[in-house]
C-alpha cells in the first residue's frame, strides 16, 4: 500500500473530475487520497455519481493546502483561475501538478489575459509548464513539474493536423476545423444551453465569433508548422453525451505525398492514436470512454483539398484520460496504465 | 369540393411521403385522391403512420397509371428510377409531375448515368424539367410540367451560398460545405446505419469519397456563379430525427461588401428564407417541421474566410415542403398555403 | 381586429409559455396583447425562442396589473404561488383566468398546504375554480371565471381511468399508474436532473416517496369513482423532449364488460381523445405537438388485470393545449380552434 | 498461453456477441479461439465493430463443428433454434455450453413449443440444463454442462422480486412488472421499430398481448415462491441504447417486515447486486456497460403496495456479462473476472 502514488483531485464534482475517479479506480499504482469540493464536503463521491458505487469510497473535503501538499500529484479539474492560484505553493513543496483547466496551456500571459480577462497569477510557473499532449511533448511531460492538460478541441484538431503540418504538406495559412462536440464538453454546471430540452434533437454552431480553444490550437499548430498558422475554427454542439469529431480541411501544397503512409509513420508506436485504414470514416462512439484518438485522412476526388477526420472522447483523450496518460509518464508507469479498457458501443 | 386540386402520391410509405400527407392534410385547395404502394395496398395510411389518425383517411392502392392520370398533380416520393419511367405518360395526359427523387434534377443525362449507374429513361423530358428551388427558379416552376425537387443537402447549401456566388464575392473554386443531417435523411428503408443503436449517441462522416448530391449542388452553384465551382462536400450523420445544417466556408474576394446587407437584400420578400440578425447562430430545431431555411453569415475575426450557417428541416424545405411550395406556384395558390404552421420546439 | 379576444400571458419564458405563444399564433380569434417576464422585459419572445421568428412579434414587459386587467383572458404559466396572488384582482375586474400552475387545482386548501407548504391565498376563489379537464367538466369550464388547468400526469391518468371508474368496473382501491414523461415536463428552469448529460441515454423513477400530482389525480378520480381511490403513482423520467405515457393497471370487478366498447362509448364525440383499435399500442410521438390523447385498453391473457395505455404531449394536452381548449370553451370558440395541426413524426 | 481457456462464440455479429468480445478481451484466463458467422466469414470482428480495434484480432469463420469441439466452452449468441441443434454434439465431446438464446431456459418442452412454435430438439439436454442466474443457481451453474443464460427482462424482474417471494411477503398471485428497455434489447437485426427515426424521441409499450419472456419469468418466480405466480408483464421501448428498468408492484401480505433489511440480507455477498440505500432511485446509466444490478425497495405512503426498482444493462447483466459470470463459475475463475470495469456515465 505504501508504494501507491498518492493523488489529490481539486474540484471533483464535474464530469472531468468524475472521469478521473473512474479511471483512477482501475489504476493499480495510484490512490486518490484527497478529493476536494467546498460545496459537497462531507459527502461520498459515489453519492453524487451513482455509477461509482462499489468502485470508489472517497469523500469530498473542503480544499486544504496542507492535505494537498501531502500528495505526490494533484489534478485540477476546476474552472480556470483556481489552478494558477494554488499551484505555486504545491510545486514548491514538491507536488507535481496536472491542470485540466486552461491556466497552464497558453505560453504567452498576454494571450491568456486577452481570452480569460484577467492577469495570469504565476507567469514564471507558466513559463516552465509543459503542454500535456504526449504525442508532441512526451519527454518534457515526463520531467514536468506542471502540466497544462490540453483542451478537447485542441487535442482532436492537433492530432488530426500534426502529420500534415510537420511535413509542410499543406498551406498553413488556410486551415479549417469544423468541430462537433457532445454536450458533456460544456461541463456539469447549470447552463440553459446544456439542458436536455435545449440540446436534444437539434444542433447548432456556437462561439463563431471566437472560442477560447482557438489560441491554444494556434499555439501548438504554429510550433509544429514552423510558422504562424491561419485557422478558422467553428465548434458545433451535437445531441450526444460524449464524443467529438474534428473535420479538418486543408489545401495540399505537396501532391506527391502518400498521405496514408504519412499518418501511419507519424503515429507508429503511439499507444493512443489509431490511424484508420484508407477510406475509413471513424465514428465517435468507437472511442467512447476510452483514451484513443482515431484519425482518417482523405483526399476527395483526388483534388487539392485534404480532409482529415479525427475523433476522440472529449472527457477522456480530451480531458481526464490524457491527464492520466501524462501522470503515467511523469511517474514512470506504463503509459497505458488505467487506460486499457475497450470502448463500449452501442 | 369539386374545386379541389386532385393530387396523387406515388410511393407514400417513406418519410417524405408521410410528410406530404401531413402537409396536404392542411392544404385547403388540395385533396389526396390517389396514394400508391404496392406493398401496403389496401391499408389505410394512418395504420402505418399513427400520427395521421384523425387527419387523413386515404388508403394505399397498387400503382395504377389510369388512376394517376385522373389527378391534376402527381408527386413521386419513390427511389430514383421510378419517376422517370412513369412521368412521360402522365405528362402526356396533362398531369403535372413533382418528383422528389433524383430523376429530374441533373440536367446532363451523362452525369445522371455516372452517379446513378443507369441510363436516363426520358432525356427529352429531363431537358424541360425545372429544378424546384423557388428562390432560383420561381417563374419557371410556375409553368413547369415536370419539377425535379431538390435534394436536402443541395437546398441547404445552395440557399447558403447563392448570395455570395451571385455577387461574385468569393473564390468559387474553393468552396467547402461541411453538412450535418438528422437520420431521417436516410429514409425509412431498413439499413444498419439507420438503426437507433448505430446512430444514437455518436456521429460520423459518410460518403467522403463521393455523395450523389455533389453533382446536383455543383450544377446549381455553377449556374449561379457564372462558371464552374470547386466544392468539397462532406456530410455527417447526427443523432437527431430531422434537421440539417450546412456550415459553409468560402474565401472572400471582395472585402468591401456588407455581407449582412447582401443576404438581406438577396432574400427580401422570400417567404421561406430567414436571414438571421448579424452574429446569430441558428439551431436546426428552430425550423423543425417547417419550410423555413434560416441563414446566418459570419466573418470570424474579420478575416478572409466567410462562414455561412444554413439550417433546414430535411423532410420539409429539404423535401416535402419544398415540393408543396412548388405545387403552390404551379397551381396558382399562395406560396405559403399549407406551409404556415410554426415550428415546434423543444 | 377589434373583434379579437385580447389575451395576457404571465410568465412566458418557460416551455408552457412558449407553447401558448406557438398555439395562439394560429388562433384566428385571439391575440396576445400582454406577455410578462420580469427578467426578460424589453426583449422579443422570438429572441428567446428562435422557432417563433416570423410567427410572433410580441415582447416581454414587466408584470403590470393594469395592463393585464385590460385583457379579456389571462393565462398564468408561472410557478405555483403567483396565480393565486394575482387572480382575485383580475377576476374582480372581469378578466377570466386560466392558471397552468397548481394554484387552482386542489379543491381542499388543507391539501394544497400539505403539498405546497404554504397557505392558499384566496380559498374563496379556489372554491369556485373549475378543474380544466373538458372531458369531465366541459360545461362548468365554459362558465368559469377561474380555471385550474390540470397537470400533465393527472390528464394522462384521468383520461385513461375515467371509463373504468365511472362504470365501476375496477377495484378503485388498488390502482397503479406507472407514468413516463419526457424531460420538458420538468420545465425550463436550470436543474441538474434536466441537463442533457444527466437525462439522456438513461432513465429513472423519481418522486417515489410522493409527487405533487398525486393528490390532484386522487381528487378527480375519487369524484369520478364515487368514493375514495387508492392509487400508487410512480413517475419516470425518459430521454425524450415531449411526450408522456401512463401505463395503468387495475383489477377488474366486472368481467362481463366489453372494455373496448366502454371506452369508445365514453369518448364518442370527444375531439381530443382517440380510442385506439383493440390491440393497439400508442406511441407518444403520435401526439407530438398536438392536443390529442390516445388511449388503448388491454386485458392481457384475458385475466383480471386491465391495462390502459394513455399517451399525451405533456406540453400540449398536458398544459398549453388543454388551456387553449378551455379558453375556446370559455369564449365560445369552436373547441378545436388553434389546435388542429397534425402531429409531426418522426 | 496453454493455460488459457479456449472459447468459441457462435453468432458473433449481434450486440450480445460483440459484447462478449469486449468483455473477453479483458479476461486474463480466456481466449476467443473460434468466432463464427456464416455471412461475415473471413472478416475481422473489428471491421464490423470499430470499437474493438486494438483489442480483438479475431476473424469470423463459417460455423465448423470440429473447430468448436476444440474449445472448452462455447457461447451461443444466436437466434433461438441454433443452440439446441448444435449443443448435443458439443456436450458429447466435453465442451461446456452457455446459450444466450432461449433454447435452454424453459424447463418444460411444451411451454417452449407454445411460445417458440416448434419442438425442442433435445429435451433430454434441456432437462439437465441449468438456468444461469447465479443469484439463484450458483452451485448448479458451476457444475453444469449446459447453461441457459437468462433473458434481460427475467434477470431484472427476478432479482427485483426474489427477496419478497422467498420471504413469502407478497401476494404471489398479483405481481406487476412494468419494464422499460433500451433499443439494443431488440438486437442488431434490421427491424423497422429499431430504426433511429422510429424509436427516438418517443416511447411505447409493446408485446402487451404476450411476450416470450413471460413464461421464463413465471417459471423462476414460481419456483422461488413455492407456488404458481400471477404476473402482469408489460415491456416498453425507451429511446436509449442500453439499460433496462423493471418497476415492480406487489401487494404486501406481511406488514411487519423490514424490507430494506430483507433485501440487504438476501443479497449480502453478491458481487453483482447492489441494494441501494433506503429511499434511492437508481438510474440505468449507473450500470451502463457493467454487470451490476441495482435494486431499491419502496413502500410509498407506507401502504400495502411495495414498489421495487431494479436496473441492469440489458447487454451485460441481461446477456453477455451474466454469461461470463456463469463461465467464471463453471471454470473456477473468480466470479468477477473480466467484469470489474466501472460503469461510464454520462
Amino acid at each position: 500500500m505504501s508504494s501507491l502514488i498518492e493523488v489529490g483531485i481539486v474540484g471533483g464534482t464535474g464530469y472531468t473530475g468524475a472521469e478521473l475517479l473512474r479511471l483512477l479506480a482501475r489504476h493499480p499504482q495510484a490512490r486518490v487520497k484527497v478529493l476536494t469540493s467546498r460545496q459537497e464536503a462531507g459527502k461520498r463521491a459515489d453519492s453524487l455519481f451513482q455509477q461509482l458505487r462499489g468502485y470508489c469510497d472517497v469523500s469530498y473535503t473542503a480544499p486544504d493546502p496542507e492535505a494537498l501538499a501531502g500528495c505526490q500529484a494533484v489534478f485540477f479539474a476546476t474552472p480556470h483561475g483556481t489552478a494558477m492560484s494554488m499551484a505555486p505553493a504545491l510545486v514548491a513543496r514538491g507536488v507535481r501538478v496536472i491542470d485540466l483547466s486552461a491556466d497552464f496551456r497558453l505560453k504567452d500571459p498576454a494571450v491568456y489575459r486577452r481570452w480569460y480577462q484577467h492577469e495570469h497569477a504565476c507567469p514564471e510557473l507558466l513559463a516552465e509548464a509543459v503542454y500535456g499532449l504526449p504525442e508532441l511533448h512526451r519527454h518534457d511531460i515526463a520531467k514536468a513539474r506542471v502540466v497544462g492538460n490540453p483542451g478537447c478541441y485542441p487535442t482532436a484538431v492537433s492530432l488530426g493536423l500534426l502529420p500534415l503540418l510537420q511535413a509542410e504538406a499543406v498551406d498553413r495559412g488556410a486551415l479549417i476545423a469544423d468541430c462537433k462536440s457532445g454536450v458533456s464538453g460544456a461541463g456539469r454546471e447549470l447552463k440553459l444551453g446544456s439542458m436536455f430540452c435545449e440540446a436534444s434533437d437539434t444542433l447548432k454552431s456556437y462561439g463563431v465569433a471566437g472560442h477560447r480553444h482557438q489560441p491554444e490550437i494556434e499555439q501548438e499548430l504554429s510550433a509544429a508548422a514552423g510558422g504562424p498558422v491561419g485557422l478558422t475554427f467553428i465548434p458545433h454542439l451535437i445531441p450526444m453525451n460524449r464524443g467529438m469529431q474534428a473535420t479538418i480541411y486543408a489545401r495540399l501544397t505537396r501532391r506527391d505525398l502518400d498521405l496514408q503512409a504519412l499518418y501511419q509513420d507519424r503515429y507508429r508506436g503511439e499507444p493512443f492514436v489509431d490511424v484508420m485504414p484508407a477510406g475509413s470514416e471513424p465514428e465517435t462512439r468507437s472511442v467512447r470512454a476510452s483514451n484513443t484518438c482515431r484519425v482518417a485522412v482523405h483526399r476527395p476526388g483526388g483534388g487539392d483539398t485534404v480532409v482529415v477526420l479525427s475523433v476522440i472522447d472529449n472527457l477522456v483523450k480530451g480531458a481526464a484520460g490524457q491527464a492520466l496518460q501524462c501522470f503515467n509518464l511523469m511517474f514512470g508507469c506504463d503509459e497505458r496504465t488505467g487506460l486499457d479498457a475497450p470502448p463500449a458501443a452501442p
